[in-house]
């Protein structure tokens, strides 16, 4: 059997995918684009040898990136989104009906156009008249905007490295304060607890700096090193703990309970961020 | 670098890790057993070519299978480990000052030897005056005790195949239930909920024909493929979602919040057990 060794940064340990067909192999301007087919996760997405996403389960990443902050906001209408090229989150965001407008920012052209070939059930948004896709640099893009009128900023990133660390900048995270509403809530993936507790720490940090509100949920994502996801979600005032408006959209998996209790326990956030957690 | 593949049962991915050092390798009688070292996580052992345990990061699991049981417990005062020949649940037991009394039935003596060799911060309670150790199959030695005197039973076994599955019978589910005093618990890993969803629900099936009371919490787990690791919990008629005595041990994950919130919500338990979950 062939075999995908995928060569996530930071990880200390290496993930091995069995290959049943390399069905697409190609260099953007930012990074080389693969697309895999494995026996039991179907078709993968991979960039610059990372996985990101997969046929089979693409769907706890992408609902619990986009429904907790969409239901912490009381009414979201316009919502940016920044990366995930695939447009899995652009999809989970339009399951709200109250969605008027969003903002598809990606980097990437050549993301797009793989996955509307490759991965149609994921990217089945990307053509809806509410989103207006923009090929840009994220943070460029909500610098321009400060109408304070977006109810949801949503980072769906790659790694923190290379490209991707502009969305991780105090500059960033002031841009999109200001392009937020009252209610507005900013989220964006921050790696894994396991393996990554320092940088989830540290975002942390660098958003309680901007946001009054700034707080930590976590998922098991099976794909991604660590396994062990953290978000960071920050807002303007409203604590994105709450559901604040009915959950009545088709997911797999987020739901109003599953909402209420990926958030870490208080008494397990105050330890972790006094940096008295060790692993 | 030198690299350890592993092959655990079931998982449609393989870990690989960087090998510093090969400590120690042998067989016993029932399993290859070996030790490393990794730049990571340190000293792991690995039994069947399957990581059981790190240095770095075994307290997760071991806290989490140990704790809730014995929390939900008034009491704990008799309790029973089967398998975990490193030791690492019997430490943990031992922190609750009301025990009186753990049989430790570990089938492979060579597995504790090694352990205490190699692992000495996690077999440290075995030769505590309140541990007895048999080294016998766990289901035969449950099988002979019906004094319903026991606190809680622990099951820390390998991956659900092989020798490892006479823990898992109908016979064996009996037999604990008449070895449970009315508050007894009985826990055991099920695997992951990722990988594993089908013998997850399987198991809590199966424990519902004996107890009155089965339950499902989680855990994430990042050396265990599949991560989201899943431990069934069952009692004679006691919730075993509620903490009924005072948290005062020292932890490293677990704690009185992490107990509750480490259950899956109700609507969730339904649905997955109605087979609605598609994964």
């Amino acid at each position: 059997m062939i075999k995908f060794t995928e060569r996530a940064p930071y990880a200390p340990v290496e993930y091995l995918y069995d290959v049943e067909e390399i069905l697409f192999k190609g260099k953007s301007k930012f990074q080389e684009i693969m697309v895999i087919k494995n026996p039991h996760y179907g078709k993968m997405l991979i960039l610059d040898d990372v996985v990101q996403i997969t046929e089979r389960d693409e769907f706890f990443y992408h609902e619990m990136l986009t429904h907790v902050a969409m239901h912490a906001n009381p009414s979201p209408r316009k919502v940016i989104v920044i990366g995930g090229g695939d447009g899995g989150v652009v999809r989970e965001v339009l399951k709200h009906r109250s969605v008027e407008k969003v903002f598809f920012v990606e980097i990437d052209e050549e993301v797009i156009n793989v996955s509307k070939r490759f991965f149609p059930a994921v990217s089945s948004g990307i053509d809806d008249p509410r989103v207006e896709i923009k090929i840009m640099d994220g943070a460029e893009f909500v610098a321009r905007g400060k109408k304070s009128d977006i109810d949801a900023v949503i980072i769906d990133s790659t790694d923190i490295i290379g490209f991707a660390r502009s969305l991780f900048t105090q500059e960033f995270f002031d841009s999109v304060k200001a392009c937020l509403t009252d209610g507005g809530m900013f989220v964006t993936h921050t790696e894994s607890l396991h393996f990554h507790k320092d940088m989830v720490i540290e975002i942390q940090e660098a958003l309680k700096k901007v946001f009054p509100v700034v707080d930590l949920y976590t998922t098991s994502i099976a794909t991604y090193p660590g396994n062990w996801w953290a978000f960071a979600i920050a807002s303007r005032g409203l604590s994105p703990r709450e559901v604040r408006h009915p959950f009545d959209i088709k997911t797999k998996y987020y739901s109003d309970e599953i909402h209420l209790q990926s958030f870490v326990p208080k008494g397990f956030y105050e330890k972790l961020m006094r940096r008295e957690m060790e692993w």
